[in-house]
């Protein structure tokens, strides 16, 4: 299918190939139209590849992946344009953090809003689907990565549209995808950040996630 | 050793009885010296039980647990007193959740402060160590209950007090109690609770925990 990747960063350069790979036509989109990671990835990735503005992309892809910095996805999805994104799929994969101050990052949304449902209220025609964004870019889009069983989490309003979803990333090799019901909780998995960045000091790699245990027999 | 329990909620009764039943004398603290819960829990506990005031059981306490309802636990430690606290490890269990707009609860402190540091900036003197406050009361001192590997996370500025808490906690049965380093740890498992509400809403029981899985080899 075609499909636009908004972002030109690690997460968008990695999703994007994968998608390649995986026989979709993928557009990468950023703020300028000549932008040179974009630029860059479309020579590498072959004739399925294309890159453009954040508006172009929305336009050419049936289903949309936000892989902009979290703290300006809202700007980027404005530039890409409400009639764009309009009875799409769009999957939020950004987190909403906030490095101005320095390391560690605080989120520039929480508690009682998370970015995803700002996106949601904000596009109310597209179906919003979190993801991915508890996990590293690398582990998105090779989860074989992390030795053993692991759990990836979606949610949104949409089921129809976490379905597909679903089926999109378990192309990616992921065999265990938990639905955790409407896009409120996004602020469960984006708040799950600041222990995502403690863990990825206690584990010395980002090639790592988190199982969930059920109970015992 | 003599331990204090402040609170006597389900999570201060299960932790109590687990101490008592490994040998310790424990003395459970409430707002007042004849709370019904702690008088009960006294009478069922057995010779080494005891209940009294947030201040008696905190003076009775050569280690402090805070299991108070997170949103009152400053003032629940204000009651029991600062000079009960100093020089003694005091492990906080609790989650800042406020309640008052029904379910999901949202955080009192989240995001560039916690709970753990709050407690620990207002009894500098105390060496807290927030431990146990991503996992259910019943699997707290039962980690057996879950099926499979799974870890319990510990943080704080005071290396000998993690250390000990990791060998009291060690001997409920956990056998992997993750170090994520100082106080500012908190803000990421206090962050986890809206994850972990989630998930209960998904494995439909409190009987679960998360195992951070590694890189494969």
């Amino acid at each position: 299918m075609r499909i636009a990747v908004l972002g030109t960063g690690v997460v968008g350069q990695a999703l994007a190939t994968k998608l390649v790979e995986l026989g979709h036509e993928v557009r990468m989109g950023s703020r300028t139209a000549d932008n040179e990671q974009a630029s860059a990835w479309t020579a590498a990735a072959g004739s399925r590849a294309s890159h453009g503005t954040f508006a172009k992309a929305a336009a050419f892809g049936a289903l949309v992946f936000n892989c902009t910095a979290g703290a300006s996805s809202l700007a980027a999805l404005r530039s890409a344009g409400e009639k764009n994104l309009n009875g799409k799929i769009l999957v939020d994969v950004a987190n909403p953090l906030d490095f101005s101050e320095g390391m560690p990052p605080t989120l520039t949304v929480c508690n009682t809003d998370s970015l995803g449902e700002q996106i949601q209220r904000e596009f109310p025609a597209a179906q919003v689907v979190k993801a991915f964004n508890t996990v590293n870019y690398r582990v998105m889009v090779d989860p074989g990565l992390v030795g053993g069983a692991h759990d990836v989490f979606v949610c949104g309003d949409d089921e129809d549209a976490k379905v597909r979803v679903k089926e999109l990333i378990a192309r990616f090799g992921w065999e265990s995808i938990l639905d955790l019901g409407d896009i409120t909780a996004a602020r469960g998995t984006e708040m799950m950040l600041p222990l995502w960045i403690r863990l990825w000091g206690f584990m010395e790699t980002t090639d790592f996630n988190l199982k969930v245990v059920g109970p015992a027999d």
